[in-house]
């Protein structure tokens, strides 16, 4: 079947939410939002491509620091309001806080919070201090 | 460090995403919405609750089915507006399709789409034909 790219459900915004996933190790590295434009370039790149609803601008991840994410399976869901991307992470972490997984704070049933997994980069020296 | 419920980010409605994982298979079932109610009785309940937007009310995964998910990990994000919920997912399927997992379609380079995995169960026969 032909993929047809009406079939997307886009939000009032015009964005999707996509979950991102590493394809080696399957852990859930991010989520972020992409409008129509970044489902395009990022098909078309084979590298990510988000929309930025705070800076509301278009931005490829990595395009900073270099640690750009290689596509390597493009999903949607059965209600086509979610996509599932999996990706080959360059420099093996996606957070900018220096984490593999923005997914680092663990809620324990104690009610207590703890932070799992450690830096692979110091945000400071690939970003800068701004 | 304790749990301060009030760090969690909820959208305009309400409403923050959440990502469902299999803890065993690492598989990402499905994505849907809680509010902050459904995360207060997803933690309470230990089984995961959820806020449907389009029957605007309360639900809890399994409440038709049966197949309800077992929580083994609740997670936030740097940004505090996203949720990763690891579980047991009971029945071995968490879409109302019948698969394993609700990311089923797959989108190819080729700009064909394919489902991808085998329904583990006949939606009819679990929810009835209504």
């Amino acid at each position: 079947m032909q993929f047809d790219k009406e079939v997307l459900k886009y939000n009032e915004a015009g964005l999707i939410p996509a979950i991102v996933q590493d394809v080696h190790t399957k852990e859930v590295l991010m989520m972020a939002w992409m409008n129509q434009e970044a489902v395009e370039k990022t098909q078309a790149s084979g590298e990510t491509w988000f929309y930025s609803r705070s800076r509301q601008r278009m931005w490829k991840k990595g395009e900073t620091s270099g640690h750009v994410q290689r596509v390597k399976g493009l999903y949607y869901d059965c209600d086509a309001d979610t996509l599932l991307v999996l990706v080959e992470q360059v420099g093996g972490a996606a957070c900018h806080e220096g984490y593999t997984s923005c997914f680092h704070n663990k809620i324990n049933q104690d009610n207590t919070v703890i932070v799992e997994g450690e830096k692979k980069f110091d945000p400071a020296a690939v970003y800068g201090n701004t």
